[in-house]
């Protein structure tokens, strides 16, 4: 009787995550984009060390980039990037891909246009959704974090970071869309590095925030989901050269 | 002396209008644009009688639409739109326009695309920045405010309403766009009726939300240029008439 019964559930799963994505094709109606299913990964603690200096920092209300020139000694060393988890890795950035594959277990997609469904958006803060994004020969990792920046008023921060240089990130722009009920939200920017924190950032403000009802107006049945374009960006690689 | 000190700070602010005129412009780069400074208004206080309703229903989590049943007897009235003041004004639609410009000295734009340059976003919360705008034969209130949702973190809060009915409103779509630094915002809806009351939209948080420090990315020398444009929406039109 039991096995029965779980049966019924695993395939009432099935039918709610299928159904999930269906929705999620229509709302963003071009055809052939890939819809990416995320589930949220509850941040049981931020790493206290390696953006400790960031973090400081920001309190006093200064908002410098975080280059981890504190902690790494060879500057070709970055260390691991992924928000989750207080990880003690350090590698060349041609291999911290491989690294949020393998030990943090990130889905990797291809594609210049997907679209992200992050799940259970009700879950208490602090949440992260991350995915890599593979596009235009290089990498991606978008994060949508929920967090109380004020104590007892969660916020969504959603942001996209280039595995790879600063200058680099120049030569792209990203672009996250929400598209719900008559409502459109369009943010376009330049991608920041891996090598930047992506704490700081959020602290910042520098990326696409949206208060607790913003988020449930585009939601449908407690899922989100963010369309992501990223394009080469010819005006700004020509602007950082200047 | 004092003639001379005064007539020099004249043109001194002279220069700096027609600059910051100018920088809007270069912004929204579309030729022909018209750039509307708009200087705020300290909101003394808020209209405590019209929309008391609306705000004990908001703080019980309920946010319906305030369509000012409570207080106006004859449903063809409404009572004062204008979000500064605590107005006892009540009237037919058809001169709500007129009772805006003459009491309120509400200025009033023509054009489907108009760039409204917020000054002095620094002030402290609560102020409003209120300008009204004519184009596809009907008129619009655009309300930019800056309040305090959560005790000492300021948000900004942008909305477009139209001065006629929730059917007519149906048929246009709103967009509010920031332009800044390698950065764009941009939020599409279809805009409300003036017979809903501009704080519920805002409580509601149903507009374009902005953090400090986000439209602090936007600003330039303390002024916030946000480019509108209007557009008749069929689809929307058709759906309200199924």
């Amino acid at each position: 009787m039991l096995f029965f019964t779980q049966c019924f559930g695993a395939v009432l799963d099935l039918i709610h995550l299928r159904f999930q994505h269906y929705k999620a094709k229509r709302v963003f109606s071009a055809a052939g984009q890939l819809v990416c299913v995320v589930n949220p990964t509850h941040s049981l603690k931020y790493a206290p060390t390696r953006c400790a200096a960031v973090q400081a920092s920001t309190e006093q209300g200064i908002l410098p980039p975080c280059h981890h020139h504190e902690v790494v000694h060879d500057p070709q060393l970055v260390p691991c990037t992924c928000p989750l988890f207080s990880c003690p890795w350090e590698g060349h950035l041609e291999v911290v891909v491989s690294h949020l594959r393998q030990t943090h277990c990130i889905n990797i997609l291809q594609g210049a246009e997907i679209v992200f469904l992050a799940t259970d958006m009700h879950l208490p803060a602090p949440t992260d959704w991350i995915i890599m994004h593979s596009c235009l020969g290089h990498q991606f990792l978008l994060v949508l974090r929920k967090q109380e920046k004020y104590e007892g008023h969660p916020q969504f921060f959603a942001t996209m970071m280039l595995i790879g240089t600063p200058t680099q990130a120049d030569n792209f722009t990203y672009r996250l869309e929400l598209n719900r009920n008559q409502r459109r939200l369009k943010w376009e920017a330049t991608p920041r590095s891996i090598l930047e924190c992506v704490d700081s950032v959020i602290s910042d403000g520098d990326c696409l925030v949206l208060n607790t009802s913003l988020a449930q107006l585009f939601s449908d049945n407690g899922s989100l989901a963010i369309g992501i374009a990223i394009t080469t960006s010819k005006v700004h690689s020509s602007e950082a050269e200047m």
